[in-house]
């Protein structure tokens, strides 16, 4: 199999699925349409196990080869709650609804990949199992039914990718060990005591618990983690009090918190809590403390990590061992239970629209680029023959 | 004249106009029926100069006695906002209005006065004014106008009422010098840079910033301020952020500011400059700072008040050297003219609804209360001849 | 009696004795000599009652008069642990003890007062009672003993007087109700866990901690005291850690807190120690908290303020209501077991050096400016016969 | 060469010599009879150029080998001002003088490699140099003055290594990038106005000042730092006030800023004067702030990592990528010119007292260990015969 050559043949259909999907976004959980999209292409292939429901709405496509080695990949093929503000032939149909994140490019480049190898069947050393997620965007996201519902139960090892705005065309971005942050969420309500405004002896103020609160967990960062971990505490949204002369009663904060370790982020946890306890102790205040954990941190293994990296830099591309982002990624959950790698490949530049935003796009020769990564991967796991190739 | 005697001839009335005004409230500066009801009182009475429009919309009656000597009273006749949740007879008709701070019974109070002196005006041996102010509840006042307009021109000596339900009826509270607090209001902005909430280095976080703010004023009161001045900065009201994981760009508070010392409150004032200017160098942050002066605080003059008292013991009511109250009234401005005394009138109970409160009420029967209180300062003043009272 | 001349008489002995108390300072608790001198000075009066050792080394001379009613007047007699640094002939002639707070002023001036109502024993119309009080400066001082030793058991009223330099000479400084703070100490220590100052994850930072509670006191005043109460705490002294770069096992800081009221006191002593159970949990560190408890609040009685107003304005001195100072006097102690005033008489202007200053010194005129005033108090409270005065 | 059976002749001499160095320890700048301790031996060595007086009191050996290519090994020698309290025969001898860090170590194995390569010079494919550092303890070091004295100027790559005792023996510790942090040093001082403890509104408080100073540096690595980098800021030590019942007029502190990239270094200390200059802003105070860098970073370069890896491999060594270490070292000057790596050699265990401490020692096997490494790692560059080896 010559991959460019391969590669080529899928172009227009890629790029076609991709803008279909673009302009037929369904939001996380309510994917139906996307649904039988995908089902429909996958019953057009030859020589596939399809299995469908999985774990809720996902669908698993399986090339069975020579071998009882099984390698993964995965797309996610869910959108976002955002108004689509593009000027182009693709733009979204639904209003409110958009591809913000690239996922359709994901599903895209995964569908044609099932093509290539279903045509394939015969050449393969080993299986290749395409797993179409749902929900990624949304906690507890699609990713963890669909592994409890058994789609890593034959897989040896797995691979997934995220087109990536901001980073260059042509550009591979991962990272040995932690690759993704988990983001988890909190809202915390303090409940003093109101009271009139010229009389704060009478009252519990709120408000300035909730500022010495915000205040203190900085030290959480600074003194309670080693220096060398990654942590963020965000409070990014704060709403207290009804007028500029009353004391208020009650003041509300939401954050994120953003870890790559679980130990971090329990510690983190427990000081939040702490610090509460100490608020309350201190200033007589009441709270309630809603914790949310996000998805697990994306954790490389070091083959896979070296699989992608020589896979890119056999395909020419820049590889760039990139710093951990603080985003998250459900993705984790499969590489949890098996080894495995994720990256991202460049589709666009650090000055375009960044994911989540309105206006974002993809670069299209990114879901290309990202079919010869996936395919030389096959090869460098022995699936496909690499003699052969050229 | 027999105070308990015309007193008592005024009762049904007080009540009657008390609860007419209850049942018609009218918001500060739009007191248009209001005005028509008093002005059509004062018509009714003899021997009286009516000026209309004093300022705007105040109505001053005058009652020539025979010196120049003049003595001056003052009600205040707007309402408040605020849905009336009493249900009584005389409940509010007006929806969303409600007199919920005794302005009514102030003016019916001063009608009664009106009344009695108009007829007795042959023995009086000096001139009495009687102040109808609107638009009390609301800065910049209608006292400031009606100072500005000439109402205190021929004024020696002015008293002002206010009726009040935390304090048991048959009380009359007050104090020397400063007896209510000067009320102001701040909003202020601060202007960060808001980002993605898991790359705070890219950012300049505003919540944080206001953390900070919130937690360094508290020494303005503590450390900054003579210790034995009173002084009140309370923030009611914090708004900032949209999203629990975006860090906010900007991020709001509203305040006030309470004191009886204009040199405190310019010290305050310029205190919480100083430390914005402070957390702008700190932090990289930009800030707007929006100051609004409430009346100057309400300072009796000495003479004023030890009438006061001697009124209220002639007349058997209990004196009470009540602390400072750290709200404001624009009786302030008549009083940095001409000497005076501002008191309370007992009207109800410690566990009363308090002022601006949808379930006010007053003890109507603080009114005759009051109206003694006046027509015994007019004795104590040399106005009415004391010796031919009982 | 003429005051003014039987006060003339007095003038050199008043400068004499108190020059020779100055030379020879003594210690808190330690006045042996200073005792024994106005033993012997006593002991030349006629028409004296003295009473020993009252209540550790106070002395008392109790002068009789034609009725049972009796008036007590309280000098202290102790010295203060500073190195005189005046070069006058009169300076201390003990190395670092010396009168610099006016105590030799007061006792010479009692002394004074005993031997002029000695010789007019035969003329007053009740008891006069004559305190010499050891041990003012250090706690628990010796008003306490010698109250609880029983000097005020047939005392109806006492007066207490304090030299004052920076009080302009000639003016009276009192005012009613609270005079003098009462003024406590604190001391806290705060245990975290000491380690390498690149480790603060392996370690709790007692500096952090520390500087997070100083922080968070400043809401005591600023939040949870009625603004209308004056109180001040102060942290004056703070250390910790040994070297720059190793996280401090412990911080220690120490300060003094100042009110007039003992339900102030009570609420601030609370609340400290709440912030540190706070800081504790929020921490995880340990504190040790010391709170001692300093002499409580001068608080005037009003018929008696008033009588010192009256003598002062007798005297043609010029009389100031002055606003409470926030330093303390066991003259308090006197107070809370009988009616009675303490006074200021200045004894230099503004810009003197001020009490507890090795530079301190007192107008001398002030003591016979205060002995008038002790006379006109007796002659207010009809112990002497003021018509036979002049 | 056969590297067991050549390190295994130097065993006794390798002990010899650091027991002789560890009982005659000098400090930093001032090793007199160390250097000729060292030059002692060294002249003992054939076919050496040696060179005196490098940078000061530096001594480098060569060994010409067949080619220009030349790498580079360094020892350090200098001691530390602490008490030796181990009862060995090999005490210090120099009271308060200790080799509490194991420079006595990686000289006298540094004096072994010589002897061994001198031996073999005749064999070696290119120059070795041999550099031996004074004062490596204290800023600003001798790796500086050394390199500006053109040590590096025929070298192509530098090794180092820390012999390590809280890590295991046989284990071989690094990292690529960036292995251990550049820590700078700061004094602040705050400059209010002292008062009476009872007169805050007289005052600047300091303390009240250093405390906000100390809580508001917390968000520099919480919220300006990138939080995949590593950075500490520690204060360590602060110090204000005379007296618990006075307003401090100053306050002193001084802390240590640990990070491991000079961006991340200046964005602190421009954090912390902008947070100085906030502070003088919002408070009134003065400031003063004294920053001393130290020395940079030691960041390794990746393929100089590698070979340290796989000699470490190669010699059966457990080897483990630690993580970044907070303390400095100034062997980052030679890095910063030349390609090179820095390792650790395990020599005692992780609850062996640590460096600096009294108790302090090494495991001496770890010099023999140590050793090897060096010369395998002379196999790995090329300049030993690896194949002649056994």
């Amino acid at each position: 199999m010559n991959i460019d050559e391969v590669v080529n043949q899928q172009l227009s259909t890629l790029v076609e699925q991709r803008r279909y999907l673009h302009m037929h976004p369904e939001l996380s959980f309510k994917e139906t349409q996307t649904y039988q999209y995908i089902l429909e292409h996958l019953r057009s292939c030859p020589h596939l196990n399809i299995y469908e429901h999985v774990g809720g709405s996902g669908i698993v496509a399986k090339i069975k080869g020579f071998s009882d080695k099984t390698v993964a990949f995965r797309a996610d093929f869910d959108a976002l709650p955002i108004q689509d503000q593009k000027e182009v032939p693709y733009k979204s149909t639904v209003p409110g609804v958009m591809h913000a994140c690239g996922h359709d490019g994901h599903t895209s480049t995964l569908l044609a990949l099932t093509s290539i190898l279903s045509e394939q069947s015969s050449s393969l050393n080993g299986n290749v199992i395409i797993i179409f997620q749902f929900a990624e965007e949304l906690a507890p996201g699609g990713a963890k039914p669909m592994v409890e519902d058994g789609v890593l139960d034959h897989v040896d090892v797995i691979y997934g990718n995220h087109l990536w705005s901001s980073f260059n065309s042509h550009e591979i971005h991962s990272r040995p060990d932690a690759l993704m942050a988990s983001p988890d969420m909190f809202h915390i309500t303090l409940i003093g005591k109101g009271g009139h405004g010229a009389k704060p002896h009478t009252s519990i103020d709120a408000i300035v618990a909730m500022a010495q609160f915000i205040n203190q967990i900085q030290t959480i960062v600074s003194r309670t983690i080693n220096p060398v971990d990654a942590a963020v505490i965000t409070v990014g949204k704060v709403e207290a009090g009804d007028a500029f002369n009353i004391i208020s009663h009650t003041a509300r904060c939401s954050g994120t918190v953003r870890t790559f370790d679980p130990a971090v982020k329990a510690t983190i946890k427990t000081a939040l809590e702490q610090e509460l306890q100490g608020l309350a102790k201190a200033k007589g205040i009441h709270y309630e403390f809603n914790y949310t954990d996000g998805y697990p941190a994306v954790v490389n293994h070091e083959r896979e990590y070296r699989i992608v990296k020589r896979a890119a830099e056999k395909l020419g591309l820049k590889f760039i061992e990139t710093e951990p982002l603080m985003v998250g990624e459900d993705f984790s959950y499969y590489l949890q239970e098996r080894p495995g790698a994720f990256f991202m490949t460049g589709a666009g530049h650090p000055a375009a629209a960044p994911h989540h935003h309105p206006m974002f796009d993809i670069d299209e020769d990114a879901m290309a680029t990202t079919l010869k990564m996936f395919l030389t991967i096959l090869e460098e796991e022995g699936i496909l023959n690499a003699d052969s190739n050229r």
